[in-house]
């Protein structure tokens, strides 16, 4: 059993705080709990005694036995007072209340969280409207009192926007398994919601409204766990601009909080919506609909506009339409009237009434060459509306289980009245052509295969990396040198070329010569960041003696453009031949921790920011599709008779520094800029670390 | 007087097929023109006489006298029969009846325009549902008998679809001046009704459904003189994949025809709603609203998420939430309840009611600091409804002429109601956030200053463009060869780097000395498209030996690698120091003529498709929208400490390339490819340019 079967399955609530009072809160909670046909038991506590709506009243809580739920709607300085007595009698404390953290009075609902953990209690809230779940069934909230029963659960961080979906979800006949509001968080979050919801087998699609998150670490690793057949959708607000924060990496400035959402979610499965109409679009069309068996749509219309609107749409959202022209004749045969169309979107002209529509929806639903309808009708004068509307329910209602079937209806009343009655039917029916393209695409998105792939853990020399760390935090560097973060790459397996720190010119040349002319000389400290700013860097050094120029030139070039630098040395490295220049990173994100960043180098990630995150560690195949998701893609595909580059490498370097990062947790931020790909390998030219040290 | 005007309030109607049976569309369209109060006089034609809904029939066209309106209903044959005899006595046609080039008759629908021309009349269709126009009144069509009358102009080339808008105007409460539907544009089209709408007082707002115009060069025409006031949103629809067009040009495989539009309807000041519910929100804002006098938008609401998500969308929409929190907290300082907030979005908290609202909206109304309003509310269990509606629509009505202040409630049945009787009162609310803030940005773009610029015709020698451009043409040559086409550009006024084509080793040697060393050597061949391919290129050629090296070398590629090529000789130019690659292109679209393009050459054109588009020719300012416009603009303006690059080059090579294929309508498709850009100058490296060829 669920820990959380208690929570959403009670066999005893009590209410504290319970009023007598018509419209008050404590009395609206009592008055949905009993309307929702709760059959536990329920107390009620309030000082005063007497009854309510037809229930004793306890005066104290000490009169009660043992609960499952307790509900406290008493103001925020009492419930603090009374959350040790109230956690001594309940597994589940809601807390209504509103006046905590999210006015500042931390310290209070800090209390509330101590007097829980005592005595093993777990909080909900506080601040929210409560829960209602359809299994107990119950509804101990303070909005509406009839909430419909259905597949649907939702998880909202906004108590009042939790509320008007709840009239929302009422208007569009939308039936609820669950709705849980967790307002501050103190205790249970979306996690563990999520946690039960997924196991619960009333639920199939799952909406959350986001307004950010603490966790998303553990958010990421619950959502890992979902069953292939349950679907979220989520809906994120809030977004922060990314120049408000001060990084000093590429990926740092780069991963706004909301590009990280929009990775996380990717990543996770999770279906994102813009706004709160395609949500609840969405939300009904899965909750409704049977997925998809193939690619195959077909467009039915009464022809106008809206067939070339729809058919926009599709390919906008890369919908294939059915285009076998041979058997859309076969199939429509018998349904199409004169001037009619084949090709689909399949138009039955302006002619088409009840009966039309019902043939050809019948050969729709029956053909298994066609996987998913999309019926439209623009509204006509002259047309019996009211029997198309009966035809469209009683055909769809006959078939809904074999395959999707959505429409979208056009025109004034007649239409909107059509529409109004299929969603009370709970059939996926709009007003507009373009919601319905949109929920079917989403639809097939929440379908697709996703293929998982386990994490492997690849062998690095730890030991090796933990030393340089360890030495840096020793230090107090938060950035460590060159070399440095090259070696650590090394023993986490990335190619680097050879690469030694002289200190003096006769070691300058020693390991010129070692590595190989061609060379490249950079000046190494940590009070240098734009090495080639001050004239630190000599590129293409042939030979001794211009090993010897570039030594002293770089040296020169320091002392006069950052005289106070220290100087740790030179670094030699072997030049490389061109490639296509790369940029991989990781930074670490307040809420998901650690992030990946990949794209390409210079202006492709400085203009274009054209580069793909996730959140670290990857699987390869995730990897892959990071790589695969930028704009600019074809280039290492291979354009204009050029090679392909190695992409593989590519894909093992950031799969390599996910799992570094991973594990090294004091890496804040890391930037490989450039990783040159060539057509066989990618090498780290330049690298930068920087460490978290602890104050 | 507008020559439209008998159109549009005409002092005569006939109707050709007037029906006897209720339900028929000759029935309908009498029972509208009499039931929408029209003035004139009606003549009703049927050869079975008697009277149809009280009006006398004719049976003969010949027994009535002439009319400003003839309206056919009669079948697409006995339409044809009879064109010659209404053209004789109307000014205006129109033919509601269809079958004509729709379904392939094209020589019918000819048939009445000769018969239409042959007497100076006019025809609007065939194949459309007719017109109202709220001047006359009339209402000629076999849509909905009652139409509001408003500032809303719609034009509407299918006729479904403009029967169903109707119908949702309807439902909207959204008020016409005019609608008419198009359809086949045998005679009249879109550009003769935009020119009446635009000086007819009665419109402010003009919706046009497209979905392909035969003639956008007249259409650009025709809107550059739209009023300033008047606003124009379009929804087009048929979006027709690039890739099924066969052309030689860069330029020509990207230009889609739907990026056309885009160019086009950016570049014309018209708003382009991606879907119906798009346009119907926008136009319903725009027609009700008066120009926002400032950027200062405030939003009001009573929490919950519904703020969050506002400001996100005024942040994607590049709104500006005043931010001024002294001015804010002095506006709003009688309020606000406890634990609200000044902060934009200001909260009311989840208490506030209709007082509060009231209050705060007067405040925002009457406060100059704040330009554009934006009420959200957020449904609660408890709350009163009614009287908040009550409150809403009050005080709006009291203030609407001062500032924009658009309505978002989020909820079940109530907030529902309230959006509703809002619409009603032609208030913009919406039912969602999103469409709120969209239809907000609209209006603020629709009142964006617009600085038109002239187009000055400058000095080009036309004479000797003209002579290599018929040369071609007498030659059947369609492709110029390279030489040729730098001699045209270098005509035009661009800057070409010296070049001269070698017909053999010793005027290579000549032509490389005159131009000076190093020059690149390309051969030139009608038959080899691409040079490099073929080894037909030899850049950083430094002295005579390395040029007949070069030439021989050519030449020995060229018999091996393109035996037939019939080669013109070696062109010879001055090698270039590199600079930043761009592309600057002409097409020839089927509707728009002549289109530019300009992008940043190599990867940015191929795989990323960073480029811009415009209907040529056009002015300086234009150019230098189309240069910022692309994505890849901070390389142009400088990043990485570059200097910037010189962007008036750049522009004034657009510019001249604008004028050159529109004085030089032969030139099907050019290509500077690339233009390189220094930190002074811009020059043409290769050229390349298609001319038609009459056959």
């Amino acid at each position: 059993m669920h820990p959380l079967e208690s929570l959403f399955n009670p066999q005893s609530v009590a209410v504290i705080g319970a009023s007598h009072h018509e419209g008050k809160i404590g009395n609206i909670v009592v008055h949905n709990i009993i309307v929702s046909g709760y059959k536990g038991k329920i107390y009620l506590i309030n000082p005063k005694g007497g009854k309510i709506l037809g229930l004793p009243v306890y005066k104290s809580i000490d009169d009660i036995p043992s609960v499952d739920v307790a509900v406290i709607v008493v103001p925020a300085k009492i419930a603090v007072e009374m959350a040790d007595k109230v956690a001594s009698k309940a597994k589940y404390i809601i807390v209504i209340t509103s006046g905590f953290s999210e006015i500042g009075n931390i310290d209070m609902e800090q209390k509330l969280v101590e007097s829980a953990r005592k005595h093993g209690s777990r909080i909900l809230g506080p601040n929210v409207f409560g829960i209602f779940s359809s299994k107990a069934p119950i509804n101990a909230t303070f909005g509406p009192a009839e909430i419909k029963k259905g597949n649907i659960g939702v998880i909202s961080q906004s108590g009042a926007l939790g509320i008007a979906m709840i009239g929302k979800a009422a208007e569009d006949n939308l039936g609820l398994s669950a709705i849980v509001s967790i307002g501050n968080k103190a205790d249970l979050s979306e996690v563990e919601i999520l946690s039960y919801l997924f196991q619960d087998e009333l639920t199939k699609v799952i909406f959350m409204y986001i307004e950010g998150l603490e966790n998303g670490h553990e958010f990421m690793e619950i959502v890992k766990k979902k069953p292939e057949e349950k679907k979220i959708i989520a809906l994120k607000a809030g977004r922060s601009r990314a120049g408000a924060r001060a990084v000093a990496s590429h990926t740092g400035s780069l991963a706004g909080s909301d590009e990280i959402f929009d990775a996380a979610f990717r990543q996770a499965g999770i279906l994102r919506a813009d706004s709160l109409e395609d949500a609840f679009n969405w939300v009904a069309t899965i909750a409704a609909s049977p997925p998809p068996k193939g690619e195959n749509v077909v467009i039915i219309t009464n022809g106008g506009g809206l067939g070339v609107i729809a058919a926009d749409a599709c390919e906008k959202y890369g919908l294939k339409l059915y285009d076998d022209m041979e058997m859309l004749q076969k199939i429509f045969e018998d349904v199409m009237p004169e001037f009619g169309s084949y090709k689909n979107p399949v138009d039955l002209t302006g002619q088409a009434g009840a009966r039309e529509y019902e043939l050809a929806l019948r050969r729709a639903f029956e053909n298994d060459a066609i996987h998913a309808i999309l019926a439209l009708y623009c509204e006509r004068g002259d047309a019996e509306l009211e029997s198309l509307m009966n035809t469209l329910i009683r055909v769809h209602k006959e078939y809904e289980g074999k395959k999707p079937a959505l429409y979208a209806l056009f025109g004034g009343e007649g239409t909107t009245k059509i529409v109004t009655e299929m969603k009370k039917d709970r059939i996926p029916a709009f007003y507009e052509v373009e919601d319905a393209v949109s929920s079917l695409h989403v639809l097939y998105k929440a379908y697709e295969k996703r293929e998982e792939e386990e994490i492997e853990d690849i062998e690095m020399d730890d030991d090796a990396i933990r030393k340089i760390i360890d030495a840096a935090i020793n230090e107090g560097r938060s950035r460590l040198l060159s070399h440095e973060a090259k070696e650590i790459l090394l023993h986490a397996g990335l190619d680097v070329p050879p690469f030694r720190l002289a200190g003096n010119i006769d070691e300058a040349i020693e390991y010129a010569n070692e590595i190989g002319y061609p060379v490249a000389m950079k000046v190494v400290s940590e009070d240098i960041i734009h090495k080639t700013d001050v004239g630190g860097v000599v590129l293409n050094v042939e030979n001794d003696e211009e090993a010897i120029d570039a030594y002293e030139l770089i040296m020169k070039n320091c002392h006069m453009h950052a005289r106070r630098a220290r100087i740790e040395g030179i670094e030699i490295t072997k030049m490389l031949p061109p490639g296509t220049e790369t940029i991989v990173g990781a930074t670490t994100d307040a809420s998901f921790g650690k992030v990946l960043m990949f794209g390409l180098g210079g202006i492709y990630v400085e203009v274009l920011k054209d580069v793909s995150f996730r959140i670290a560690p990857i699987s390869k195949k995730e990897a892959e599709k990071m790589v695969r998701e930028i704009d600019s893609y074809p280039i290492l595909a291979g354009i204009r008779g050029e090679k392909r580059k190695d992409i593989n490498a590519i894909i093992d370097s950031i799969y390599r520094i996910g799992i570094l990062v991973n594990k090294f947790g004091e890496i804040s931020e890391l930037d490989i800029n450039p990783l040159i790909v060539y057509e066989k390998g990618a090498k780290v030219v330049d690298a930068r670390i920087m460490i978290k040290v602890k104050k």
